[in-house]
């Protein structure tokens, strides 16, 4: 007879490290003999008929299959596991695409879901045409082809990139009910691989002077911005490869530069020059957007780094719990400041944490997936994560990030809510029904 | 004006570390001024029409471009970096399906590209009828829906899998001229995430006379092999995930068995049913096939993990290196073992050996990204890699893997050449015209 999470049998589950069920992240890496006590998820129906051999064969198991493609696709199954586009007819404004993180799982973001914020469509560049300018103040400008690129050492990085933009949906009053990939989709991760900027200003040479660079895309609306030049000396790549293969072409093919852990707007795609300047060039991107009018009256320009963040894809709005028993919670935690050190889940609206487990390689600047044990007693629960990064910046609660940074705005329904580097910590409540909605707490 | 290979100026290079121009791996870890001299890789042509501003727009710059789909493929002018297919319009027979490592840098496969050996085609599974049962010599069996094997804790890590036939070419006698996908691109690297084993045995029990465990695919050939039960109490994974999204259809979608490190074939796609039983049950790929039969007349039975091993993808054979000057060679270093300690290489056909850069994280049975940079004279080379994993291990020249184990056969042009486990240096010869190929040292 199969195992119903309804009847728990044998060893009681082990006893909760927080509120509203939260178990011992050191279950998930131990072989504990508590666990099977816990545990209990196996199907209700009857394995007699299917336990017997030979084994009842499935229709796919009778024929040949299907023909091995040359670059292959996900499965026909699996066709919901897509981008959500804003500006799906190319009409004159951005478009955005947004990431499906709560059908994706692990850390690394396929190339055909890493979100897009292009101000066009992609431009079709020919790599055997385009080229990269290094020029302004530099000893001696230099024009590279992406063969001459490629003879240079090349680093790997993962490494997220986030919108300045994304998480907009919490700068409402009201908490709009949207799923995971609405609210937090602008963010993704991947294996970039390139050229240091540095080792081609070795190459280059800087004159003193610079302070800044400029970046600039090859796309009609010619995005640009002024990077600190220290940023060309620390982590600043150009960008060759995305998780293996060639940019995916609204990321930037052939070439983009990577800021690692700065807002996503810098990391300037399709990437034709780099002038190195005195002081910034006051670009659109930096003045009229991408700065932060505090509650104040002050702003905050130039203000780079995506702070540290995390939320839970698993489970989140949207979805339903079907019922109570064991579930693990998981998602995502993130510093443009560097690693996480730790992220803390909450069933009981943040009066207990417990702390989650990270996987390992937990890397700096890149998404790190932490994971709960979750023992669901079908009572109400509010679901957060909490992290923290190893620069010892703590997630903020939405509340005090409201009071300092921003005036949270009524829109009609439907209307995009606008607002940058929202990082707080997000809640969703579950009802006894198992239904999962966002909420302000 | 623009910078020459041909004619470096300032500074002299950097002394080599090793015959034939092997520079030392440190001078790609920092920001030393002796980098700039040797370098010297821009292009030929004049910059004083592009250093104007503002700069001259290529076409793509001058339209809105292109939508951005919901599902992004690379670009069109990557259509050639694909798999080779050996059974494209699926005939009776095997299909194999190679990355092309020669066009891709990192150490992540993109999922399009994840090599395949399939027994027909892939079966073209419906995840809400596909079941996974455990059962044998266990205390309660159970049956589990991709839904339930969703509420176990996960795990994800990155590593490689390949097919135990992979580089079977070197056991040609003669060197086979063919690139490195047709060479060394049955090993693909990803990131899995999915229930460890170990957990759902938790959950069924095992009885103590089980010693090994069935694993069995849903494939028509119902692909089938025996693994010892340590290796399900140690890293053995049910995988869900491949990249972070579902695993593509040809790699076993909705779910395989990952056994990190050990042959490829073992690594059971399209997942069934887990048997634990008291000994193997002599399947015939475990039998006819991936028993190694040596010169000696005795046989490797049941040898399951791939040893460590190393290949160089850049330069490999069939480019041309263009001209005499800088260029880094790069490759792919991986054990069955562990993690890579060391890579070297030679550029003088082993006399003299320069340690390679590892591109951190350098994780275990994962691939490992090596690079080491290079200042070519323009005289005949000949390259190599050789890998040390963190038992200890060194990978072996040819001459003594095939002395140990392989009676090396004449096969007539075309005709594939079989064997398993081959794992030797291997060598590419640059002759002064930059013409890369294969050669038996």
């Amino acid at each position: 007879m199969a195992r119903s999470a309804r009847r728990p049998r044998g060893r009681q589950p082990l006893e909760p490290v927080a509120g509203n069920g939260l178990l011992d992240r050191r279950m998930l890496l131990g072989h504990s003999v508590l666990f099977a006590g816990a545990m209990g998820v196996g199907v209700t129906s009857s394995l007699a008929s299917t336990a017997a051999e030979p084994l009842t064969d499935d229709p796919w198991s009778l024929a040949p299959g299907t023909t091995i493609p040359p670059y292959e696709q996900p499965s026909r199954f699996e066709a919901k596991v897509v981008r959500t586009l804003t500006n799906p007819n190319l009409e004159p404004r951005p478009s955005a695409a947004r990431t499906p993180h709560h059908l994706l799982n692990g850390t690394i973001t396929p190339n055909g879901l890493h979100f897009v914020i292009a101000r066009g469509g992609y431009p079709d560049i020919d790599p055997n045409k385009h080229r990269l300018l290094i020029h302004g103040l530099v000893r001696q400008p230099a024009v590279y082809t992406l063969e001459a690129l490629h003879r240079f050492p090349m680093v790997s990085r993962i490494a997220f990139i986030e919108c300045g933009g994304n998480s907009a949906p919490f700068f409402s009053k009201e908490p709009i009910q949207a799923n995971v990939q609405a609210l937090h989709g602008l963010v993704s991760c991947a294996e970039w691989t390139g050229v240091m900027l540095s080792t081609l200003l070795e190459e280059t040479g800087v004159d003193p002077r610079a302070k800044w660079f400029l970046a600039e895309g090859a796309d009609a609306p010619t995005m640009n911005r002024s990077v600190p030049l220290a940023k060309a000396m620390d982590d600043a790549m150009i960008a060759l490869y995305q998780n293996g293969e060639r940019i995916n072409p609204s990321n930037g093919y052939p070439v983009r530069l990577l800021l690692p852990g700065y807002e996503g707007n810098m990391n300037i795609k399709w990437l034709r020059r780099i002038k190195l300047i005195e002081a910034p060039v006051m670009a659109w991107n930096e003045t009229s957007r991408y700065t932060i009018l505090l509650p104040s009256g002050k702003a905050w320009q130039f203000f780079f780094p995506q702070e540290v963040k995390s939320f839970i894809t698993h489970p989140s709005p949207g979805m339903t719990v079907r019922e109570p028993g064991f579930y693990e919670i998981s998602g995502l935690g993130y510093s443009g400041n560097g690693a996480i050190k730790k992220v803390e889940v909450s069933a009981d609206g943040g009066q207990s944490w417990a702390s989650a487990a990270l996987q390992a390689p937990v890397l700096s600047k890149a998404l790190t997936r932490f994971r709960t044990p979750w023992n669901w007693d079908g009572r109400p629960v509010i679901l957060q994560s909490r992290a923290t990064d190893e620069a010892g910046n703590v997630q903020p609660t939405r509340a005090a990030l409201v009071a300092e940074r921003y005036q949270p705005k009524s829109v009609p329904p439907g209307t995009p809510v606008l607002g940058e580097h929202f990082n707080a910590i997000t809640s969703w409540a579950i009802d006894p029904n198992g239904k999962v909605t966002n909420v302000y707490t």
